[in-house]
């Protein structure tokens, strides 16, 4: 039986509210109390038994009283009855049921096996569960709110352009009121709570679809179906929406909490880091953030770079978005020299640089101010967004009104710039503004996190048009690797390997440096051995044949004393001795819920003691391979300090992109790979992999 | 002339406003508005020659005319007049004259004299100056406006605990409104503005004194007077009030701004740091967190220690807050036994880990929510903060307000103990409850960040009785050091150098290494030679006394090929090869404005290329100097790791502290030490200085 589209959750057209109860404020009451309050363009049916009407409308004693088959049945019922009303509702063919009650699988066993028989009489029909544990969903368009959503008691949402999934019941709902406050119009929320069939990843998809939705902010605590969370995140990508997606449990004591929360595996942190940037979702850590990232994104625009052009009434909160500016990567560029020439006519009492310090003294002069702002906000100007900070002005009961009034007259001129007010007013002020289509904060600190969120966003987009990733061909399943087998199969991926031969005799291993050229070094090379250097099996900088001679008799007595005969040996590794560089590690672990990822980070300390790495996806282009090695805090190791040169950085982005191309290929096959170290030599000068180490899954 | 008390400055019985004009939304009528509609309890005087009342109240035609000497005087002239208005208020002995005007210092040279005149002026007869390029002053509980701050037309504050200090006029009324918005009861503000006499600091030393002030928050671009701003934050301390200082111009950008703002020199910001923490001042980033760390530390609790206790009505909510608790350091440490037997029995349905998962089952039990909130913040729980996450349920008509209901009855049994509610309701719910004595957050972010932040004041405080620091005698000014006398006068500071001697023939040497004991070091040794390596002038590991010998005449050789006679050098000196260990930098630098400051960080790449240091004022305890080895990124390097046993950090400590004292009392003789490196062995093996130069002042 296929399953219904969630058309039928989110755009009903007759709602069934099943246990209704009369009175508004309790929870059974809640969802039609809402839907007369918002008038419900659809047929609102409440079913209850012991009522001839309920909250005004005409009740009917069961569903199969009903005047038709209702697209969705809110279960309103206590606990005990839920079964049957599923029941009920999939022989009816009713599209969708939202279910509220609790002690399913977030209780226990029983729990999760009452839901399972939830979700069987469903399947029966294809009939869609939101729930249970949910607090349900709204579309506030049509007025349709199967939810017992509390906060929606301080007023019903306009029907604006964002829409909100959260895993969260709570969290959504909170979620969904703040961005009222703030003045953004959320269309659509959705609560999937145990989420027994809808899910995070099915309504994302389900909203990339929408046409009315520009921005998904979403909420969870772990993913269940891998593939559909991916591809819907791949889908609201592909469909230009902008996602503002919380992943909580970053922490030990967060990810336990979680785990012990939900039952769902919260995963590896950076993993989700790397999958959520991966598909252009920008990852927000407080509330604050993800309301404030939410509301600039629902404006529509997004800055082509990170140049900001900032005109102040005070030069202190000025230096302050400077401050804050830094911290989030955008450039407070000096004003060119045409820009400086004309603020300099149009403001000869102010400080003329960027920070444009126009004094408190603009607060009289309007024209002025409007003609600096639009002379700043042009694109001729150069800046990628403006921020016009106006301190407590727009509270003053005179200037304020002439202020805001000049505003408003200049939106027209700037329609299409990013502007930002940073600003105090009272919200009707603010709400006024904004609708003429500027951003409005009042903390400049805010200002900069949102543009600059607004830049990253802006950046994913842009890296989005790069192209799919051709993969290799996958090597074989089963066996184990020697390092000299491996370094194989990555050089044909594409990493440069040094010259090196696999020698199984004194006589082959001279002839073999003899090709290579001295100095050698010698390795004893077998797949049962993964740590070489725990038995000694390393020899560095054997300067001439005889001591290769005696290196290889060596090496096989040390191989034999640690229980591997010749005989069980691949033989032993003759390499050139590589010219001292920079150590880098690259490696690639398989996520046991999003797949392979590619690592990256310096040798020695860095990734091991001071956790300083970059992790993608795989597979990585060039470009994002590049952004990895820009990322991690050791950079300047590699671009050269100290008088040094800077290290090849595009050989090693063609290597990690290489390796992850190879990764995304195995990711059937391989649980790790290891190469450790890549060095790298200075510019032009290219990098090898000097040993590899890959795990095969063992089936 | 000795200067009058700020007392007459922020409570006048008296005020005149000279220039005052009818319109009260008008700059010149203002702040008689204010003051008429806060009902200011003294006499109010407008001075205007050209109306017979001004806002209903009889005016004077000059300060001539004035029924008495006013104890302030508000100067609401045009700019022009103001110098006339000074000088008579002076001549007439009024105790303290607020200017508004700007064109000043923060102008041009021009404007630089005026405001000197202006000093000139009132300094006559020790009348206090506020401004000019100020929004001057008020004090809420007298109803004294001296101030044409716009945002006070969006209501008058009331007059809590917490004053106001910004050298920002803009920044400081912004800061104003919106703790008043965040319930803060602001009961001072002052701003600075170009300070040509009240400064940040003397208004800082004015609240200290104030038995009404328990917060003073702060806001500043940079110092002009050192010593006034650093003794007042001592008295603040000492007086026990809690500082929350904003110090702006961190970026390059934010310090150019601040320099072409106020010519004021921003400083070194991790200097700015370091005083700030010295004196136990708060330093918020965004406006946000300082209006939320005064909003909580208003409140006068400081939670003893860092563990946290978490109860919520969501699973989501308890992990986002773990998460954020993280991040401030805060502790979700697990449940004691006996808490968690007594919170399985009253909450039966919930899952009772750390945080306690009430589930939205508890909302519709509340004497099971109130006693489960005393349990968990009693303090035999252990817990020194509890957060209880509500969600949206306050917004609910019927639920919210029982359940605010029972929070208030709960209140006098947790009045003592830190209790934050993370939740969202209506304004009026929100101030209720907090005037309970509980603390609200919207955000759990936040409510974490205001924790941690109460936290380290806590830690701060306690600190703080560690008593004063007993200096050692300070060296001699002028003439450079060697590494000799460098060494010997760490040594005599209490920091420990391995054994060396100085050799002034190869037979000297000889005899020095054979009572060091071989291996040896030599290196030339001279004031006048900086880098010794440069000039190849260390040889090290050398095994025998002829090795020694062949040694010393190499050196002299090299050193005169440098342009060094044997002569001019001080000596050949000799010392033992150290053991290997770990690395580090201890250094002192004198900050211009602050003084002398002890820096602390790993060698190699880590304190010049990653800029990983720690950074504070000199003296520092050893307690201190433990935070500050524990403070940088590369502490697991000293820790112990991968199998290394930690090293010796008391050894370091006691170092680092005598260095610092060593700082402190030659902070007028010397520029900067460099102890680079200081070697520290491993756990109970010591340290030692292998190198170190002192550079002296020169004159």
């Amino acid at each position: 039986m296929d399953l219904k589209s969630l058309d039928v959750l989110l755009k009903p057209r007759s709602v069934a509210v099943i246990g209704a109860s009369d009175n508004p404020h309790r929870l059974p009451g809640m969802s039609l109390a809402y839907m007369k309050l918002a008038g419900f363009e659809g047929d609102l049916w409440p079913v209850n038994p012991k009522r001839e009407t309920v909250q005004g409308l005409k009740a009917y004693p069961s569903v199969d009283d009903l005047p038709g088959t209702p697209d969705v049945a809110i279960i309103a019922t206590p606990a005990h009855l839920v079964q049957q009303a599923v029941e009920d509702c999939s022989r009816l063919g009713v599209g969708a049921v939202v279910i509220f009650a609790v002690g399913y699988s977030e209780a226990n066993e029983e729990g999760r096996k009452a839901e399972q028989a939830l979700l069987d009489a469903a399947r029966k029909s294809g009939m869609r569960v939101l729930g249970p544990n949910c607090l349900g969903c709204f579309n506030a368009a049509t007025g349709y709110y199967g939810t017992i959503s509390i906060s929606l008691a301080s007023g019903l949402p306009t029907a604006g352009n964002v829409a909100v999934v959260s895993q969260s019941g709570a969290y959504g709902e909170q979620l969904a009121y703040l961005l009222k406050e703030r003045g953004v119009g959320v269309r659509y929320l959705v609560t999937t709570g145990n989420a027994c069939d809808v899910d995070v990843g099915s309504a994302i998809d389900w909203m990339a679809a929408q046409d009315d939705v520009d921005v998904i902010v979403g909420y969870a605590e772990g993913v269940g179906d891998r593939d559909r969370f991916v591809s819907a995140l791949e889908r609201a990508q592909a469909a230009g929406k902008q996602l503002v997606f919380m992943k909580v449990g970053q922490s030990e004591t967060g990810m336990a909490a979680a785990m012990s929360h939900t039952a769902s595996l919260a995963g590896d942190d950076k993993v989700w880091d790397a999958v959520l940037r991966k598909y252009g979702a920008y990852r927000p850590v407080s509330t604050e953030e993800q309301v404030d990232i939410a509301y600039a994104a629902s404006r529509g625009l997004l800055p082509a770079g990170r140049k900001l052009g900032i005109l102040t009434v005070s030069g202190g909160f000025g230096i302050q978005l400077c401050d804050a500016a830094d911290q989030y990567g955008l450039e407070v560029a000096p004003l060119r020299d045409e820009v400086a020439r004309e603020l300099t006519e149009l403001l000869p009492f102010g400080s003329i640089n960027n920070p444009v310090d126009a004094s408190g003294q603009i607060v009289g002069e309007l024209e002025r101010l409007k003609a600096s702002i639009a002379c700043l906000s042009d694109p001729a100007a150069g800046y990628d967004a403006t921020a016009v900070i106006l301190g407590s002005v727009p509270l003053g009961p005179g200037m304020g009104t002439v202020l805001v009034d000049a505003l408003l007259e200049l939106a027209p001129t700037v329609r299409d710039r990013l502007v930002a007010l940073c600003c105090v007013a009272d919200r009707e002020t603010v709400l006024r503004v904004e609708q003429a289509g500027y951003l409005v904060f009042a903390d400049v600190h805010d200002a900069a996190r949102a543009i600059a969120a607004l830049a990253t966003l802006s950046e994913y987009k842009s890296r989005q048009a790069s192209g799919a990733i051709a993969l290799p061909s996958p090597i074989p399943r089963g066996g184990k690797l020697s390092e000299f087998d491996a370094k194989r199969v990555l050089e044909a991926a594409g990493l440069p390997v040094p010259p090196e031969r696999l020698a199984r005799s004194a006589d082959e291993a001279v002839a073999a440096a003899d090709a290579i050229g001295y100095p050698v070094v010698l390795k004893v090379c077998s797949p049962d051995i993964l740590h070489k250097t725990e038995i000694g099996g390393i020899l560095l900088n054997l300067p001439d044949a005889s001591a290769v001679r005696e290196g290889y008799a060596t090496l096989v007595e040390r191989a034999a004393s640690a229980g591997f005969a010749e005989s069980a040996l691949q033989g032993i590794l003759v390499t050139g001795m590589a010219p001292r560089g920079t150590e880098t590690i690259l490696g690639v672990q398989v996520d046991p819920t999003f797949g392979s990822t590619v690592l990256f980070g310096l040798g020695g300390i860095h990734v091991e003691v001071m956790k300083d790495s970059a992790l993608r996806l795989a597979p990585v282009s060039e470009e994002e391979a590049h952004e990895m090695i820009r990322e991690i805090k050791s950079f300047p190791l590699l671009n050269g300090v100290r008088g040094s040169r800077p290290s090849d950085l595009d050989t090693l982005a063609r290597a990690i992109a290489s390796l992850s191309r190879f990764a995304a290929a195995n990711a059937d096959t391989i649980t790790s790979v290891d190469v450790n170290p890549f060095v790298v030599w200075e510019e032009g000068k290219g990098g090898a992999a000097l040993d590899a180490l890959i795990s095969v899954r063992e089936d």
